[in-house]
């Protein structure tokens, strides 16, 4: 199994999907169109030579506890250093605090990258991602000053510690509490389960971002803080946590997933990050990061799927194609020429909203402020879950065109499969992201924020009609009734969400998060398909462009015309909350 | 993890969605509905009480190879003794050879309770019932006497070996040998891979069903001869047969997958079954036997996974349902409700379509005969894709629901899901039968079988406009619509099929079979909703018909709707075959 960073596709994206050139302009990044090569070039060359040689293995080895400490996957080691030394951990962190200073959009591009060759290595520097952001933006300045720099670099990393056995996705259930000892310092106790890279031998420490409640704090999420909390205290000495355990999982074995214990000694000493009780929302500043990443893990592995599973078809031969001479590879069937296009299309079309979703992160710095803003918190939970239910799909596809070969684990088809499945749930599951769009991200603007977005798919429909290349067949019309369904939709739960029963608009949430993923996913591989449309225009013969046309041209024919049935599912589907009850209890 | 075998919605289903009291009165069957219930009701105490509790152990264990022999896990033998002494090895066998000649019917609901409580157990009787069919319809008097009656007992089990590696979907590359060595006899020289309990410890003796090919025999599929090789043979020696490897795979680890070496030692002897050169119609005999069985696998995992996410979703409490006084269990989400309802609903479908598959393998029996024995060609490859395509979904869900537990292998969720999903695999892969139906059973009797098929699903939704209960909401309008979809895609395809481009027939076989099982799928639960709604309007008050009725009512708003953009694809979407090598090529 060998993963190659589509580097020239994902150039492609980032310049005529998502907008590179504006948003290096705009942010005063002097980056030629060949710096930028250069750059997806050298994180694509650690990314295949490096962390992506490491996949099977980890997965076969997984990660260790014993007595307490964590060792990881033979190599995991001397890829992270490999990864922190060439100085792509601190990417698109400020240089203020040692980092590169790069546009979202380009980290989001590498962050794809080290996802893609291994999802259990990509996994460590997300959750420090993670870190990063919220200590920036809610950290006090003499905790920036004393770990800002060394997360940055990757001397250190950052976990998120927020699940316990009885709160998951509701963290107003939290029951770790923290207690204040002066000098601005607390003492924390509590059990933390779920938590990504808790302990492991990568660097000689780790920055536990905990949230905990302290006492006389509020009921429910109002009452919860943010505390820093590390593995080794600035005085050298060992902090009052440990690893308690680590989970059997079904994937990303070699990721530590581990149960934390804090302060079984009496409470481990930690620092608040931003307001007491106000936790919640500094934790969102770091989930929001994360879900637009796990997005990228998805867009990822998916893409590894897809190689993976082109390569077997076009060795393995069986049965004769229509018209063919003798037997065929496998590639040469219509049938598995669906399967892979659908993968290829379907895996497009997720980084096009991934990549759309870093773009309105980096404009929201610029001129276009706080609609930007809005825009990438309408996306990003469109980006996290539709990126991740085709990573499902994706990889459960490349099972299939593998055959029996597929469901035997020596071929790596079935570890794809089996890692993807955790990114759909973990950092909000999609239903939890599909709730959010609808209750949270819609009503932004009072709707305007969806109804622009929507409007920028018009436009490419328009685009498309008004190109006419025939590569394009039915596209046009596809997409414009895609976009017509969205819209429908959309005005369907805006008016829902404003009435009596808004039961009804979270009954459809999870078909109308697809719907919006189909839609914006379409415009995406269009706009792809357009530019390169004009690049042949112009006379070049770039055979990447018929293909992006063709593949444009295979999502709208084959994948968007579902937009009709989820369009009728979000509109007339909800009845079903009446009558659940009673069915579900048979 | 604990399996009930759902004894209610089953014989429901056999009798008002299969017509079973038909198929018992043309088979001249004596037996009250209450004998029904009372067999359905003992099959299901073995399913839950003796079978189901070995599932979780079975895949923790697995199966062992030593010395070329298979030990299987723990309590396997036990199991398979209590099977074989209830007399279920042979319920649809004749009594003719110790069977209990019960309808396909009565058989597929047991089959569905079996593989329901463990798929890695259930497979084992599965491939005996496909060695039983392919030797009662093809074997010689003298094979059948000798091996037919331990096989209905189950004292001996069957196996198929077809697959070698160079040879999985395209049987025509298959190199193993057999050559005549008179008295009947001959030696088989091969390597089998991919051979389900091709050795095991459950029984003295195992009766191989051999695919090889006789020297001189005509190239490809037509020069394949079919062997009865059995592990021990008449004079009690051992065979020249060794299993030489175990495969190590993603799921029903306890279901001992083996590479099966022949004739080492010089030639496994054996018997022809059937004529020289006819092996491949003889083991499709044993195949279609098996694809159904396959669906009603996919039924009976599903329903495991609906009943074990079901009682996750009772117990676990997060966050507060809209109205709720405090936290709720999650199973009073919409959006939980709305993955649990599809879970239930797919799964009645995929029942149903099963069941009509076996319905009418009973009819051909009867005066229906050849009308019937086509529709149970028909609706054989929709049966097997369709119900293993929502068993990989529905298990999927069922991981979903328990959240970030899912994924932790403890639960049980993950191993349903990794279990199913061989089930889109083996015994055709879905794309293989989509294949089938669209260029070999469409084409039946000139396209009248699926016009037949498809007029009795639209009967059905005469059928809901007549009845009028507000409780089926729009399921009228959305089935008459989804039939018409089917009937133009099918129109295309027959059009299509005797054109110069059949290539785009083949383009459009998956989405057609989807397509095909979605709509029967929504007719088959109507149907059920229409029986029921009979009930209460007769004056009774069984909660279950309400259920029914609600049941057909999601899915017919909610899942069915995507019938209109598969349509879509059919007719619409096969462009890509004139495209995809320069897309792939990328």
């Amino acid at each position: 199994m060998s993963y190659r960073a589509p580097v020239e596709e994902m150039a492609f994206t980032l310049r005529h999907v998502a907008g590179l050139d504006a948003v290096l302009t705009q942010g005063g990044h002097e980056m030629a169109p060949e710096d930028v090569t250069a750059i997806l070039d050298e994180a694509g060359k650690l990314a295949n030579g490096v962390i992506a040689p490491l996949n099977r293995a980890g997965d076969r080895h997984g990660a260790t506890l014993q007595d307490g400490a964590v060792t990881t996957a033979p190599g995991w080691r001397e890829a992270y250093r490999a990864f922190v030394d060439g100085g792509w951990n601190g990417l698109g962190a400020t240089p203020e605090h040692g980092g590169q200073g790069l546009p979202h959009l380009m980290a989001a591009a590498c962050t794809e990258m080290w996802n893609g060759a291994n999802l259990s290595f990509g996994l460590c520097p997300l959750l420090t991602a993670g870190g990063i952001e919220a200590l920036t933006a809610h950290g006090s300045a003499d905790l920036k000053a004393r770990y800002l720099g060394k997360l940055v670099s990757g001397e250190w990393t950052a976990t998120m510690n927020l699940t316990e056995p009885q709160a998951g996705s509701d963290l107003a259930l939290l029951r770790s509490r923290a207690e204040p000892i002066g000098d601005g310092r607390y003492r924390i106790v509590g059990s933390k389960i779920y938590i990504t890279y808790g302990e492991h031998d990568l660097t000689d420490n780790i920055v536990h971002l905990v949230l905990a409640r302290l006492k006389d704090a509020p009921a429910g999420t109002r009452g919860i803080s943010l505390f820093l909390v590390p593995k080794v205290l600035p005085d050298g000495t060992r902090n009052d946590l440990r690893c308690s355990g680590l989970e059997h999982k079904l994937g990303i074995h070699a990721s530590p997933t581990c149960s934390m214990a804090f302060g079984d000694a009496g409470g481990a000493i930690g620092w608040l990050i931003g307001e007491e009780n106000r936790g919640l929302a500094c934790m969102f500043t770091m989930m929001n990061s994360a879900r637009l990443n796990v997005g990228l893990q998805g867009v990822g592995v998916a893409e590894a799927a897809y190689q993976h599973a082109l390569a077997y078809a076009r060795d393995r031969r069986q049965g004769r194609a229509p018209g063919a001479p003798e037997t065929s590879a496998i590639v040469a069937h219509a049938d598995v020429q669906r399967m892979l296009l659908t993968m290829k299309a379907s895996t497009a079309a997720a980084r096009g909203i991934c990549y759309l979703t870093a773009q309105a992160l980096d404009a929201a710095d610029g001129p276009e402020g706080r609609a930007a803003f809005e825009r990438a918190s309408l996306l990003t939970p469109v980006a996290k879950a539709f990126a991740t239910d085709i990573a499902n799909e994706v990889t459960s596809l490349g099972v299939q065109v593998h055959g029996g070969m597929g469901f035997i684990e020596e071929t790596g088809a079935a570890q794809l499969m089996r890692d993807a499945r955790i990114l759909g749930i973990y950092e909000g599951t999609n239903g939890i992201q599909a709730i959010d769009l609808v209750t949270r991200k819609l009503p932004l603007s009072g709707g305007a924020t969806a109804r622009a977005q929507i409007a920028t798919m018009r436009r490419v429909a328009e685009g498309l009609l008004k190109d006419g290349s025939p590569g394009f067949g039915h596209a046009a019309a596809r997409l414009r009734d895609g976009v017509c369904s969205l819209d429908r939709a959309t005005s369907f739960l805006l008016t829902t969400l404003g009435s009596n029963h808004p039961d009804a608009a979270l009954a459809g949430a999870a078909p109308y998060l697809r719907l919006f993923g189909l839609v914006q996913g379409a415009a995406c591989l269009a706009q792809a398909g357009l530019a390169s449309s004009a690049v042949l225009k112009a006379g070049d013969t770039d055979p990447a462009c018929g293909a992006r046309i063709a593949l444009a041209r295979f999502f709208t024919e084959n994948l968007l015309p579902a937009a009709g049935g989820l369009e009728q599912a979000v509109i007339d589907g909800g009845a079903f909350v009446e009558d659940a009850a009673a069915v579900l209890a048979g």
